[in-house]
């Protein structure tokens, strides 16, 4: 099983960004303790982060074909990176959307998610443990189908 | 460490509504796998459903003061049930909000929710999963908000 | 056949509210004369009413089993009752709405209901008249379906 | 007694329009029951169809004077005919909207009637036993009336 | 002369709520006040509390038609409870709705009362006090029309 | 000098509409009293009235390039008439928009009307005195545009 | 019969203003041209202007009780100008709105008008000549309650 | 102790306004009844009245300063008056707002209060006592204040 | 293979109206090219025009059946042509709407198409040339469907 | 070169309201430097101040003719104040627009302005030196088209 | 002649994207037709393809200058990407804008284009032979300029 | 001090682009002049540009950490460039926003800039100098701050 992590704007910066909101692990922190769980679930796991949404764009389609599900951080292009989300409902592949803060308490631009409708789930607000537990239900989701 | 689980309108009939929607658990069994990963991390899990909004504000305004955490499915109230939003924030207890089916690809009307902006965070479309995720996360962070 | 009538909030008052607006016969005159017509078209009929939505999504979950179909007036619930549309739509009965007034001739918040989309049809403004109307079609609805 | 049924756009292709929506009699078989049991009640009915918003108001400024009452289903002019919507209201008679289908649970655009705050009342998705309905009531309230 | 006091979901909790928003005395210390200013005025007041609108409107419905006026705090059902304004409406006696804080500095979804429309008059944000208020102009206004 | 009299939807009906909005006067009564007052004005008045949008769009198509200039009373077209507006548009004539009753103190969807853009003015709620003001501003407008 | 001629703001500016717009004439020129038609018709006329929306207030305050009916061109306080509303609600006089231009084909903002709501009608866009239009329809609407 | 009364535009024709949701006592009679109950509470009242913001801006910027409090009626600016807003802001002191009818059941653009957000609170609907409310409230909690 | 063409109110005019909008050539012009153009593609064309909305839902009720696509534009019935955009799809037939000007470039009431949604496609702000391009590729899409 | 320098409602308090926004400066204070640059750029300034409306539409009346450019920080007025845009416009000179604090991180409705659209340009933010900075580049920029 | 062909994010997927809503033909089988049809109309063809709206607005900054119009299909940038806007808007040329599905069909937000106000025409919905038709239509409009 | 010029999309095109809303200076002239400025201020200045908002941020991020201010024309990303708008914001920089057109005097979706809220404050409007007022100021506040 192969699933993609992909993080958005900014989310190279996490440990620097406001601590309050972001927490304080770094992004390489985060990753790592993904690839740790992710040894453990048996799940190959490839990481990307870019702050242009064309990149993002471009990755998916380079990996999609190859892989089983998405994890995604959209970072701001949440809020209106309609060629990611167009390029994430291609894939056919199910997405996890995770934040590490609680959009839904911030500005209210922040509510509306161009993603979400093409996302099997969303997490939200539960900091770094969100990834974690994407990672879990969605390879114990995509385990369940294989079975059936 | 006591949390509460709660359940808002209808979801005591999960396993017989709509099963694309919602999955074929019922909520026993989710309340069931909940107890029982609640006893791995030690937390004293006190679950409670009911199909009115009073019923669901007397029960938090009774055990929040005994409580440390609440992880709540309000069901449709999560779109108007601002009375329930009230009791949740007056608890003044971390919550984390959980939806088995993704509100964000549904009708527009689920899209907006009147309790996350009281929450700590929020798990949506993940089915029953999203319950455990849910336990282990804010088990997780009471335990560390302790330890500092 | 077994058909559920369900009276919404205030309409317990009926004959002692607004007489121009809500016609002059009691709850009690309406449920009989619906259960003279439901006699002639060989109906069971069983009638309840409560202003709490909690009491009234605790009837739908329990009779809706037993059940063929429903009427129902959802008095103010008509507009915000979110929690009673689900227990409606899981249900999987033909519904039918009724409103004794014209809903869409009053204040403008009345004219939005969050039931119509689940119900099979509505009847607004046609006074006591409305229930029995949709009692003869929704029993003449239900036959015809059997009978295919 | 006198009641006029007048039946907007596209109601002559009942019968050839989409039967999950509109059901599978045809315009001439509606107007036959209707006739039918207009004649059970007492009642002289007249019938008219057309395409073209003029030709509905000049039949209502013709006929409406010799009449009692007026049943309309005013197709695709519930949303945005205003003038059929005057001559309803000069016309000073009680008028029963029908629709076919249920409005409510369709496109947006059509959850809006312009006809309904002049109309003593509504009755929407009951296929064309509506129609029967709407009669039944308007003579039985227009006999009322009279009485008093 | 004889006047319902009504207090909505979650007033029970005042004096453990925000402070700062709500104040520090209790309902029953309220409740008290009220009384002794009741006795005062010659009123006899009558005080129920529920954090159900099925339950505050059985209580309208139950005690309307003995009482002369009505002060109520709605609560969050301010926004939401349209049960509750039909009862209020039904009831056909003068209200006075009162708010503890300053429901239009606070959040935009409690700058709207559904209430309103169906009151003699509002006091908003002036705390407890504006309970005594709202007696005291009720039993003089009364009064007032009583002796013309 | 040529000059357009237009009435839209159901003014045919003046005299027998509501005679608190509408005035007493029949649509011929004004007619006449335009036809004289044009006479001493030296201005041929082209009279038409009909209640279908393209038998209004066709007259204007043939009248107006023998005429100088249209008086409308568009009817309830005024709301949502854009072919209407088309049409008055290409005339390139200079357009006056007549209304009995006040628009603006009415429904508020009467307040917005789609020919008003494409007019030199209006006048609204000066029953059928607008008329003859219309009549006599626009004779006198285009008169000074000749002279200069 | 005495008739009050109320200019709001930048109307003094008339003549030297956008004269596209607003036409060549001053403000001094239209008086002038109201008065000499107020001696035809054997009204007194009081032509009033201010920049100040207070000023106006004020003297709407000091002549309505003295006068029978009131012209008004409020200049940009047509679309914010609520005191000034009141006072000519107040006053309850027929007033009669006047505007230069067409405020209905200009800016989106210009198209509503606080005013027209609490006036008899409205007259815009037909330039000075609106003024004198609407002088002589007031006073004959005048001389007709009168004579009733 | 000394409080400032503020009566905006038009209210200075209390007693002559419509009485059905004014009442029917002078704005001298109610700031007479204000003073003699402020005689009873030890307080030094000063009153004011003006049609213009400009005006009422100047008094505030005047008064505001040697005072402890202040209690508007804003009139018809309670809805458009930002700078009245502002002023009332920079004073720093605590506002009590009145409204003599209910702004809340009147017309939807009542509904909103560009004031409230800067205010302690407000009494809207209770006539000519709410004032003294106000006043007896106001010099209260300001009591309260200074003895902490 | 049969195919209509079909122009709404006001394209009579084309040559006439404002040619910086729609061009120079008039709607015989463009019908004969267009029939030119069928010839050589073997396609049978129906062309027709109307002002009035009736007539041309008329115009396909009657030949649609017969047919096996359609051209349209539907001039300013775009906007609000709701009866038309019905029986459009009733005919089951494709649809491809065409404008001359580009109508999202112009008025903001010109960029929504009532039909849009139930057509095949759109050909907008390309001239005459819109309908040779409508044309070709209709009848190449009814082609590769046929031989499917 | 003459340059008006206009301050709207309150700004006279500047130096006493809150100063983490407006700064510490008073308007004295930036008067006489905006009057010291203006003498090194061989401008003459004059200024003005007033809390009404009225009073600042008759300033820029009678000084707009004998003057070069307008500097203008309206206060609240920025807001609603149309007569005051509608004087800048007929004024026909170039004007800056000040804000001392940045009204667009401000209250939601503090981000609109009325004024922008008829001026050159505008500075928010940036505290008292937006006033120094908007007198450099208004008079290079005069001096600038002088030359042209 | 020269043409530029864009196409934005996602479009080099074509042919394995959702084959229902974009046909099955890929981008290299596109662009090889356009440059065929291309050859046979004397037209120099340029295409590009890229996923990030950088790119692709550095593109047409680059290719503008030395070409004659611009066909494009921006992909989801259709609804969000101002950038892009800009820089067609900026380069002056004639840009015909195609979308292979019918985006007037699909989910609200993509009824919406940001870019055909700048564009000369739209053609939606009709696949693949959008683009030639576009091709076509362009040169012909360019050869037509041209010659004048 | 090193202060950060960042210009957004199609500012490279400065001096080709429309000369009415832009000017005629390069941005090469526009960069030139700031150093200059910044020369004589002792501030050093690095300016950067793409068309690409992934760039945008590369650089922000690269380059805050060694830079004490920000002075941006983000171009068309104003409106919906999010991910450049939560850099700034992290960046905890001050940021000075300039537009050298007037956004507010142009088309609607240009009024809202989502980088205004994170911005010290925004010049717009006043063509090139903008930016070295906006270098001044910035350089004056920065120096302001240090010495306190």
């Amino acid at each position: 099983m192969r699933i993609l992590v992909i993080h958005g704007p900014n989310l190279n910066m996490l440990g620097k960004r406001d601590r309050k909101l972001y927490g304080s692990k770094t992004l390489d922190q985060i990753n790592t303790a993904l690839k740790a769980r992710a040894g453990d679930l048996d799940v190959e796991l490839v990481t990307f982060q870019s702050n242009g949404e064309g990149a993002l764009v471009d990755f998916v389609q380079q990996e999609a074909g190859k892989s089983d599900g998405i994890i995604i951080n959209p970072g701001a292009l949440t809020h209106y990176g309609l060629s990611l989300r167009d390029v994430l409902a291609d894939s056919a592949l199910p997405v996890v959307e995770v934040h590490i803060s609680n959009i839904y308490s911030r500005e209210e631009w922040r509510h509306h998610s161009v993603i979400a409708s093409v996302a099997l789930g969303q997490i939200s607000g539960l900091g770094w443990r969100g990834y974690i537990a994407a990672l879990e239900i969605l390879a114990a989701t995509l385990r369940e189908k294989t079975r059936k």
